[in-house]
């Protein structure tokens, strides 16, 4: 991944960075974000649509927050850098808040929410993303699934990390049902008349060429369920990582400019409020008597969130990586174009 | 309201603090947290198990955070104080979060969201509560219906408000089916086997009873619409309003030793990222943009979070709030009881 970054344009820093942030996908599970995006990576930096070797700017600070401006260069060096200025702030004054805009998809938000608690701080990470999803009681995709990740370190394993798209589903999920040749439900997808739709098949081909269809908020098409709860936070993402950090917002997200996307990164210094020790020791009993909950008839197991990760990136630093052979072949083509060694896939 | 909560013991500034909350409810529509719930904080004050006159205590702070101890007094002055804190914080440094421990119920979350939107911040507002919700795949309440709030200023009406319980539905609107007999939808309430139950008169005994009913987080029982999204947004509310900001957590709110519930107040500085009109403007067009979406078939209006509530505040303004024959009657009891004068309703 390195090696086609750099041969894309990109300096050794931001080519690792990248690397790094892809990787974390790969190993978590989450195949959607991973090294399945490389291309779209490389041939955004190749056409020069994404900025190779781009500064990332301090526009304006104060001593709690940074509002950053990413050159449109690659997402994850820019989130990466809000991640840490966030993070220091945060341990020099308690909280630490930074935007950043004219960025591009920076891979997993839960990467940088990890990593803000790894470094003790709890971190909320907010994007705003190319228009895909319906308003609730419209028919028209205007705002991105905007994802929320939260973490929050806990002293066991690598903690509390919530890493969500505020849409019910993201494009991946109905990629992944697709691959199974799984029905896709009822309540993920619309078409232009507000009617639920199923045919998997055209519909990821037409969210892509945007031909009508949206993804429905958290909570699907009505109040009745919370539909307005997944909406406000979807719109929630998009005036903070928009409006306030002055990027583009809903529907011009990846418009005829450029991507201009947004991002916001909170870091919290837990020893602010409380001895770091009680905090987690309290944490971890929460988890205990989560686990310990009666469960419902037929479930054989109660998760905290970010567990299926971390065991999932056990499992996988020991056995490696399965990749479909769509994306092992594409690899090996991208490694070529690229004029560097193929990678070794067994 | 005020007459009330000072004959129990509180001191004017505490009730007349309590009052504006729980009217503010009542003027924009959300009738379970305004007057109605009146009884229930006098009664606390009056048997003790809400300290009257609590003093609110600053356990530590930094430049932007401070941890306060509300001494189990009411929850509302508390969450006044935490909210005009964490506002002046953002005013000096760009960001201020404020924690309450030993609290008690505050009422809408979205008064103190609203609050720091009118001082031109962005305010995110969690709180914890009585153990109600069951997490994903299990069948007993482990945790409260949390609620979020999120205030953002315009410059449009009373600006952006989201105010959300992270279950599917709160108890509340069980019991406003109840009162208009309407039938409740599966996908509400789980009895202790998982079960989705339909029963409302028993459901909202059995809840308040703790008979093993649980209510379920937004997006439902299952991952397929995204149950774990709505579970991981409860857990993070319980995680700073409790182990973070040191108080109950899970199902040891409302324990034997009292409420202890905790919240957590942020305010974010607008212009510490952008030029406030600039932002503001931004975020009209986007509603406009929003309002203007294509809808689905049947639908005749696409809302903006906080909207409805805005547009029944002018419409209590000025015809009046509407009450309950039941809620009525109470506050005319209540008042007896409280030797003040009965109020004049109509």
């Amino acid at each position: 991944m390195v090696s086609c970054l750099l041969a894309a344009g990109e300096g050794r820093r931001g080519a690792e960075q990248t690397a790094e942030v892809l990787l974390a996908a790969d190993l978590g599970g989450i195949d959607s974000h991973g090294c399945a995006r490389l291309r779209r990576y490389v041939e955004g930096l190749a056409s020069g649509a994404i900025a190779a070797e781009a500064a990332i700017e301090t526009v304006s600070a104060t001593p709690a927050t940074a509002a950053l401006d990413a050159n449109n260069g690659l997402g994850a060096p820019a989130a990466i850098e809000a991640t840490e200025v966030a993070v220091a702030k945060a341990g020099a004054v308690g909280v630490g808040v930074v935007s950043v805009r004219r960025s591009n998809h920076f891979g997993i938000a839960g990467y940088y929410a990890s990593r803000a608690a790894r470094k003790g701080m709890i971190g909320l990470v907010l994007s705003n993303a190319s228009p895909q999803v319906s308003p609730v009681f419209g028919a028209e995709p205007m705002f991105g699934t905007n994802p929320l990740a939260i973490g929050m370190p806990t002293g066991e394993g690598d903690g509390f990390l919530l890493d969500m798209a505020t849409s019910t589903v993201g494009r991946g999920k109905l990629e992944v049902r697709q691959r199974r040749a799984e029905p896709i439900p009822e309540g993920w997808v619309i078409d232009a008349s507000g009617a639920p739709r199923v045919d998997v098949e055209e519909l990821i081909d037409g969210l892509k060429a945007r031909r009508g269809y949206s993804l429905l908020p958290l909570g699907g098409s009505s109040e009745e369920f919370g539909a307005h709860k997944g909406y406000g936070l979807g719109l929630f993402a998009d005036l903070v990582c928009g409006p306030l950090a002055g990027a583009a917002w809903g529907r011009h997200v990846y418009g005829p400019a450029g991507a201009d996307l947004g991002h916001l990164i909170v870091a919290i210094q837990v020893e602010a409020f409380r001895d770091r020790a009680e905090f987690e020791a309290e944490c971890r009993q929460m988890f205990a008597e989560l686990r310990a909950a009666r469960r419902a008839a037929g479930a054989d197991r109660i998760f905290i969130p970010g567990e299926k990760e971390v065991e999932e990136r056990e499992r996988r630093l020991s056995d490696g990586i399965p990749l479909t052979e769509a994306v092992s072949a594409d690899l090996a083509a991208l490694a070529e174009q690229c004029g560097v060694p193929a990678p070794e896939l067994r």
